[in-house]
Formats: C-alpha cells, sequence, structure tokens
C-alpha cells in the first residue's frame, strides 16, 4: 500500500507481523472510547480500514478530526480481540498525536447509518459522504472497471482516440444540451450524445479499431437509472463481420466482471432475437431465472373456446404452486397489467387434481386441458397465464408478466450476460407514411439472406444489430454498418425516405463514404449501469462521484446557477421572461 | 497484429518467411502502375503499411478504392526488391479483388503530400487527412502516452473518477463556456475549466489518491497551441509533501516519454524558481542549450559607468562567435526588443583582441573589461548583452534574449525535463490595493521555513508550488494546498482579502475543509502538447483528431451553427441581434 513522507502504513494494513514496529498512520478520527488510567481508544480510519490506537486521554482529538498518529504496533491484550476486523489482532500504542485538522461535527455519522439519510443531504455533503466504506469501494470498483476495460481493449490494438466535446446540433434524436458560441453570433455547439458520426469518420480515416471511455450528455429528464452524463465504452472496428465485434467487446465486458468479482464468467452465449422473444417475451431477457413461455398455438389450433381461436399466437407462462397465493383480487389486476401491456385480455387457469379452476374452464376440452398441462408441465397448485393474439403481442404480454413475477432485482448475483443477434430491420409502421420505420437506425446492415424480402415481407428482414443484455438490462446495443451506397439506397427507399432527403438530413454523414468507406461495425455500451450492477447497487448515482439529483441539480455546488448578465452579453443572449 | 474474419494479415506485417502463404489483405488502394503482360501493380494501403499486389490490369481498382485482395505470397523478382519498405521483399500474386467499395477521386493526394495543403482543407475532410501515414502515427502516440500515464498511475494506486462536465459557473479566472439548463429557468451550467474544487473535494473525502485524463474546457481565443478543448492528467494526492507529488508525476511523464520514444529519460533535475531566474532568466528554462546568464553586479560595483551604476542586478549574456553576424541594425532590434521585454537599455559589446567593440566601452574600465571577458569566458568575436536593471528585468529581459536567439523549436529533440520549484508565494503588487497578488492561488502552501517573512518581506516568501517544464514549455503546474484555516487567514490577510470577502467568494471550497480536510497537493499537466512535443509535431492541431480551427469552427461539420428556434424556446433564450 501506499506509504508516504507523513506515513508509514495505511489503517488496514497492520498485522500480528507488524507487532514491535514503530509507526506512523494518517487519517480520520472514528469512534473514540475513553478507557481507565488516562487512556482513551481512537479508532483511526482511512479507505484502507481502521486501526485501534491508544493514545492519552487529555489529547483532544473528537469524530472526523484528520491526525497523524505515531507509535508501537502491539497486540492487542487477551479478550480484547477483534476478530471481525482485519487489524483486530494488534493496537498501536505510546502514541504520539498531531492534529493536522481540527473537524466540524459531520451532519451524519460518516458510516453505514448514513444509508439512511435524505439522499439530498447525502449529495449536499457529498465529501463526507465519499469518505464511507460504501462509496469507496464503489469509486475504486468504477476505477478498476474502467482500467479492465481500456487494458481489453488496448490488448486487442484499439486505439483510444478522443472526440470532440464540442459538436454540431443534430436535432434528432434525444434532446441535446447547446453550448452558445461567443465568436459567431447565434450559433451553438451541442455536447455530444455519442460519438457516433466521429467513430465512423475514424473508420473512413483508417484508423481500424477505434474506442473510447466517451462521456455522452443528453438532456433528458432524470430517473433512478439515468443522468445526463453518461460513461460509455465506445468502438468501432474495420473489415469486420458481427462476430468479430462480438467477441472484442466480449473480452472488455468479462475483464471488467473478472477485475471486480474476481470470477471470469464463462462465454456469453448469443440468442437471436426471434428466440429471446418466444422463450423470454422479451429483447432484453434475464436469464437468472426460469419461467420461460410455453409455446400454446398448436394446443388450441381447433379449439371452440372464442377468445382463443384464430390467435396467430397462444403461450403460457406457469408460476409455480401460486395457485392459493393470487385471490379474485391479485387475478384483476394481473389482468390489467396485461391489457395495459397491449393484450386483449389474459386468461388464468389454476391446476387443481382434477384440470383447472378458471372461469374460463368449461370452454376448454379435456383433451386440451391435457395438453396444455403437459406442454407446460404443470403440477396441482400451480398457475398458468394464457395469452392468445397477435405473436408480438402475445410475447411482449407474457414476457412482462413474467418479469413483473420472477424477475429478482437487476444488481442481484448471479451475473447473466446475453448476447441478443438478428434484430428485425424494420420495427413496426409510420402511422403517416404506412412505412416501415428503422429497428436500429438506418445505416443498420441488413441481414445477407434477407436481401430479397426487402420488397415481399420486409418486416421479416433480419439486421445485423445486436445488443448485451445483463440480467434483464440492456446494457449496450451496436450493429455492423452499411459501407456502400447501393444497399444504402435501398434501405432508405424501404424507409421511404427520398435521394434529396437523405441528402440533406445525412450528407454530412454519407458524403465521407464516398471517397472510400471500409465495412465497419461497432458498439458501445453503458459503464454506469455495468458498475452499479457489479457494485450490487440499484442506483447509479452510488457510483458516480458528483451525480445530479432528479431535478438535474448539484446540492453541493448549487448547479445551476443564474450567472453575470455580462456573461450572456458576450454571447448575444437573453433569458426571456418566465411564462407561468 | 490484428486479424479478423475478413483479412488474415494486415498490409505491412508480410515478410520473406510468409512466401507460399495464401493470405488476404484489406485496405485501400495507393499508387497503381500498369506492368506488362496484362498485369498491373498495385500498393494496397493500411495504417500498418503497404503490400504490394499484382493484380490483371482488366480489374478496375483506383486511388482509395477499399479493397479485399486474396493472393499468395511470393518473392519480388530479383531486382525488383524495394529496401527501403518492410515489405519489400515480398510481393502478393495470383490475386482475386474484391471491391468492397468504390472512392471518389480524393482532393489532395493521401500521403505525404497533403503536408503542403491548405490546413483548413485538411481540416474539411479529416476522414481523409487521418488515413495518412503521419496522422496515424500521432494518433497511435497520443493513444500509447494516454495508456502509459494511466499505467503508472494506476500502478502507484491512484483511483481514477470522473468528475462532472455540467458545473457551477466560477466566473474567476479564464472565460468559460455556459450550457443553458433547461429545466431551471435563467440558469446555466458551465463546462469545467479544470476538476479543481472537485479534486480538492476528493481528498477531503478520503479518497487518498486521485487521477483522471480530464476533459477541460476554456472559451479563450485560440492560437497555435491552445484549442478550447484540451486534455490533462489531473491528480490530487493526500498526507503528503512536495516531494511525493513529483516522484508520482514523475513516474508517469517518464512512463510515456519511454512508451513514445523507447528510451527512458534519467530521472527529472529539480531547480528552484531563483536558480532558474538567476541561470535562463526565466521560470520556464530551456535546457537544451547552454548560453546561461552570468553574474555581473560584483564586477561593476564600484564602476563609474552611469548606466550601471547602483543598478540593483548586472548581468550578460554571450553568443559564441556572434560579433560579426551583428551589425548596427540587428543590435538596434535586439535593444527594441530588450526595451519591449521592460528594459531601459541594452549594452552590447563585441569581444576583440585588444578589448570591447562597442559605444559603451570608453566608459569601462580596464580591470572592468578584463574582469567581464573573465567572468564571460569570452573569446575574440563573441558577443556580450549586459542588461542592468532591477533583479527581476535584468533575468527576464536576459532570459528572453537568450531565447530569441539560442531556443531550438519546442518539439525539437533531445527531451530536458525540469522541475522548477519554491515559486514565490506573491509575485507583483495589485495597483489599486497595494497589496501582492497570489502567484499561484490563494489556497497555495507557504514554504514553511518563510512564515516569519509574511509581515516583513512578503515578496521573499516561497510557495509550495512547482512547475514541470519541458525544452521551455510548461507542461503543468500544481502545489501543496493549504489544509488548515490559520494559515489560510494569514494568505488571505496578506492579500487584502476579508473573512467576509473569502467568505462569499470560496465558502462553497473552504466550508468542506471544516469537516477535516488532510494535507494534500496535486498538480495538472496538459496532455495535448506532451504529445505534440513527443510526436515532433510543433502544431498541437496535428496531435488532435478533430480539433476547431482558430476561429474555433469544424470545418468538416461546420459546427457551430444555428439552431432550430424551438430548441431555444426551451431554454427561454433569445438572440440578440448583432451589433456592428
Amino acid at each position: 500500500m501506499s506509504s508516504t513522507s507523513m506515513r508509514t502504513h495505511q489503517c488496514g494494513e497492520l498485522r500480528s507481523d507488524d507487532i514491535g514496529q514503530t509507526v506512523s498512520l494518517t487519517g480520520w478520527v472514528g469512534r473514540r472510547r475513553e478507557h481507565g488510567e488516562h487512556l482513551a481508544f481512537v479508532d483511526l480510519r482511512d479507505h484502507t480500514g481502521i486501526t485501534q490506537c491508544v493514545i492519552n486521554d487529555d489529547v483532544d482529538v473528537r469524530s472526523e478530526y484528520v491526525v497523524r498518529i505515531t507509535g508501537v504496533v502491539r497486540a492487542r491484550p487477551e479478550g480484547t480481540v477483534n476478530d471481525s476486523l482485519p487489524t483486530g489482532d494488534i493496537e498501536v500504542g505510546d502514541c504520539e498525536v498531531e492534529v493536522l485538522r481540527k473537524a466540524t461535527p459531520p451532519p451524519f455519522p460518516v458510516d453505514a447509518r448514513a444509508d439512511g439519510v435524505d439522499e439530498n443531504i447525502r449529495l449536499q455533503y457529498r465529501y463526507l459522504d465519499l469518505r464511507r466504506e460504501r462509496m469507496q469501494r464503489n469509486l475504486r470498483i468504477r476505477s478498476s472497471v474502467n482500467a479492465a476495460v481500456r487494458k481489453a481493449m488496448e490488448r486487442q490494438e484499439f486505439v483510444e482516440v478522443e472526440t470532440p466535446m464540442l459538436v454540431p446540433s443534430t436535432p434528432e434524436g434525444a434532446r441535446e444540451f447547446l453550448v452558445p458560441s461567443r465568436k459567431e453570433h447565434g450559433a451553438f455547439y451541442a455536447l455530444p450524445q455519442s460519438p457516433q458520426l466521429f467513430k465512423q469518420l475514424l473508420m473512413v480515416g483508417g484508423v481500424d479499431r477505434y474506442y473510447q471511455i466517451a462521456r455522452c450528455l443528453r438532456d433528458e429528464d432524470l430517473r433512478a437509472d439515468r443522468q445526463y452524463e453518461f460513461m460509455q465504452l465506445d468502438m468501432e472496428m474495420s473489415f469486420v463481420g458481427q462476430d468479430d465485434v462480438l467477441d472484442a467487446v466480449s473480452e472488455a465486458v468479462l475483464d471488467a466482471a473478472e477485475a471486480v468479482t474476481g470470477e471470469r464468467p464463462g462465454p456469453i452465449e448469443r440468442m437471436t432475437w426471434r428466440e429471446a422473444m418466444e422463450r423470454f417475451g422479451i429483447d432484453k431477457p434475464d436469464l437468472r431465472f426460469g419461467m420461460e413461455l410455453t409455446e400454446l398455438t398448436d394446443v388450441f389450433s381447433a379449439t371452440e373456446f372464442k377468445a382463443f381461436a384464430g390467435a396467430e399466437a397462444i403461450k403460457g407462462l406457469k408460476v409455480d404452486g401460486a395457485a392459493d397465493d393470487y385471490g379474485r383480487n391479485q387475478l384483476d389486476k394481473l389482468t390489467d397489467k396485461a391489457k395495459s401491456a397491449g393484450a386483449k385480455g389474459l386468461v388464468w387457469l389454476k391446476c387443481t387434481d382434477e384440470g383447472f379452476d378458471s372461469p374460463v374452464a368449461k370452454f376448454l376440452s379435456d383433451d386440451e386441458v391435457a395438453a396444455v398441462k403437459a406442454a407446460m408441465e404443470a403440477q396441482t397448485g400451480d398457475l398458468i397465464l394464457i395469452v392468445a393474439d397477435d405473436w408480438m403481442t402475445t410475447c411482449e404480454v407474457l414476457g412482462t408478466l413474467r418479469n413483473d413475477l420472477g424477475r429478482p432485482p437487476v444488481h442481484q448475483g448471479p451475473y447473466r450476460y446475453v448476447w441478443i443477434v438478428e434484430f428485425p430491420l424494420f420495427v413496426g409502421v409510420d402511422k403517416e407514411s404506412g412505412r416501415p420505420k428503422p429497428g436500429h437506425h438506418p445505416f443498420t446492415m441488413p441481414h445477407p439472406d434477407d436481401i430479397d424480402k426487402f420488397e415481399t415481407d420486409p418486416m421479416a428482414v433480419r439486421s445485423i444489430a445486436y445488443d448485451l443484455v445483463l440480467n434483464g438490462w440492456e446494457l449496450g446495443s451496436g450493429s455492423i454498418r452499411i459501407h456502400e451506397p447501393e444497399l444504402q439506397k435501398k434501405v432508405f427507399t424501404a424507409l421511404g425516405i427520398t435521394d434529396e432527403e437523405a441528402a440533406r438530413k445525412f450528407g454530412f454523414f454519407l458524403n465521407p463514404f464516398e471517397y472510400g468507406a471500409p465495412p465497419h461495425g461497432g458498439f458501445a455500451f453503458g459503464l454506469d449501469r455495468l458498475v452499479a450492477i457489479l457494485a450490487g447497487e440499484e442506483n447509479i448515482r452510488e457510483v458516480i462521484a458528483f451525480p445530479k439529483t432528479q431535478n438535474g441539480t448539484d446540492p453541493m455546488t448549487n448547479a445551476p446557477v443564474e450567472v453575470d448578465p455580462k456573461q450572456l452579453a458576450d454571447l448575444n443572449l437573453k433569458v426571456l421572461p418566465k411564462i407561468d
């Protein structure tokens, strides 16, 4: 550990082996207990831990005083050894205490008790909150994740390139932060929502393999899982196919996980979007728990039950042994949830020894009852939920219910990573134009096997777009990009984008490609969430040193603030009166 | 090197050992030369180099086409080996060529000839400019410097902490960029000029050792050596003295130098500010060349030459063998330069066999002539320049002349690093108040030996502030900070800052210290300039992927631009009419 000219050791470091040594420790005073014979025990604390020091009781040191203590390491007297503390075998005696800085009593205890303090107070005194073991651990986990990710990228010969923070405004997409220019009257920079444009131009520029832990900013409303500013591992590579990208990113993610947990997860599973929807009803499946959806369409192919007859897809979800837990009231709530997720209705069946206890039981034939029980491996006492609708709705509604009923909090282990591949190129249809809408972005490479479906069955065209999912959370997404103009035009045509519109909206992006764009693809994943999950934290603010509140303010610095009128005059700007 | 699913090798990789192998290469088409027997030579290029490929002359590939070439490595026919090329022993024959993307002819040649192209054109087509060997090399040097710096910091147990980009506005110091808040009417964030506040609060927060390669932004007028955005290694550590900081930073800088040049510079010399001024007349001395200033005050202690009599300091600068090179005209120019640097005048002496050729020779005694020649080790033909003034002016004027007459361009080797320490705590006096002004910032620790000079001789108080200088360029600066209130108050008092003013201006910074600030100090150095010097580039724009022009614009993206009025309305802002 790090000795300096002021200390020989850190507070979590001393052991029985050090007994007899004269040491100097620095840190903050934690607990102080008076002890007979004019002595006091002081717990001296730094980020590595605490050491018990025995001082004269006439030394005035109090909670959070900053001190330097020099003394001799000795064994604790029998009966006072503290097994729960790494330094619990020893104490430092014969102490000389130098008070480096007195301290005002802190507004909350600088230990685990602060977890219960109002978050705004914690953020207002963030410099005290950060002194706590939990926050120190989180900051250090974050640092080690960054280091592991960078090392993995460098090992794979990626070049770190810093892209600009002052970029052109591109009003498409999320809302961006603007930065007024002082030199160009009435002109603005924007802060980057991502380095997408620049990283693709780096590929045109022959960089071959680019990465950056990039700061991105979006002026969107904040939630527990979102901040104005976020960090992402941003990468792009040339002359590659999907597997090259997935392999490269997997290395970084697995290295990061190993750096934090000490264990390297196995290779990351790959699953098509279609399979994820069929089995889990969602494109970001949480693989930590079962409750997979069961295909029942064939079971009801000749049903006389009107709600099922003719449905494109019928699927079931089984909740083991839950029949008795769900009264009419809870079942109504599940039905409401299914409806608000888009279903026309929800059928529930409680498995009994005889058949099903359900309002719709009377509409089902004995064969259907038996087939459902067999398909779902249902036992007496299980609750079965069935949706019959178009395929997408059936999957999505049951996927929502599955997560509601079974999903543990995202940040609880075990960690289950999965690549979702072959996303549809088009999702849904624009109501006005009747044209399909892009699933990822209009520069995403279509699957080569599906090019002939553009006219005949556009919604069946798969893309080479992929997401990385951890515990049901989308960590990031990417794609192979279209690098040549004929295919790009085909996609624009399918999206109803004319040549003129393409030139106007995307020229700044596509014109450079004319000078020789290589085949390329990339990925970006959010580090805040990954770090939070690996740190076992639900709220990303716990893994950010100085986060904003959900109001976008910083209670410590009071940002944002009104500024000097002269500063605005320099920018040729005027704040308009508030309209209530 | 990096094979992918599209290539087996990169273009700079193949050697005689590979002869007989079937390989696939990808890249851009460089030179094409037609060759007899229906063949053509094509230089295939990527960032690793070029490989000569022999293709059928009916294959339509032209300059900057993106292609994949599969063929067999073979020895070049005798007489056609190219020793200047690492791949010059081989070529790839029997080539199958796949055109991945055609290319429009580039607006300038994608090779060293582009160095002569107008920089605005290069920046407009930066994605082409970056394809060139020089730019690829610069980007990769930058990446390796970042990696080396980070590894050095991590090895020394520094924790990387990301501080916010949206920070409070603090109108002190350089002009800052503002970011309007959408949620808080009339309020603004600022972009950080440095993470100074946050890094010191991290020390209060017990982080112990913080580092970050931080993006900083200043809305200042641009020059060749300055951009709106710049990167700095920012660090801070607790429970340390000056040597701890200097040692830690030196590791990072020496590792970075070694990563680029392959050679580790020796330990970095340390020099007091006073010594630097005495010997080199500047606080950022360039140690690559001699021409040190010679102390002559004692020589003239009893002079009858009025211009020298009673001067606080008299120093000389010798220009070897330059007597004949400087006619009256050039000497007048030197005198003008000395005057514009603050001197009342400049004395020049040309050394002859007899004595001095100079308008003032007649005022000097024989003893003085002999003593000057001895002190300056002057030879016939040397030119001697002498300034007699107050000590600071004498040093500074001759330091300016020394640099003008002897200093090589900053980016030319050898690399000479030096730490300048013990800067004065106060520099100059505020004309209005008559109070001293802070040399670094008002939170800089005074030298403990000088505390008793605060009242008696404030200008003699040294500080624990230090700069790192490379080839006469200030790479960065730092200090040990004041962590306790009595000393802080003493400094404020000397600066004429009242308690009330201190609380109002610096409360946000000093109030947290009340809760227990540890002794701490830190440093920050600019990476753009360090990378430029190590890359042998004079202009930092050459080591930035997407720099702004000196007008603050980006000719590639056209940023900054006017934005949609709706965006401004969302921010309650109005652009005022332009006033000519």
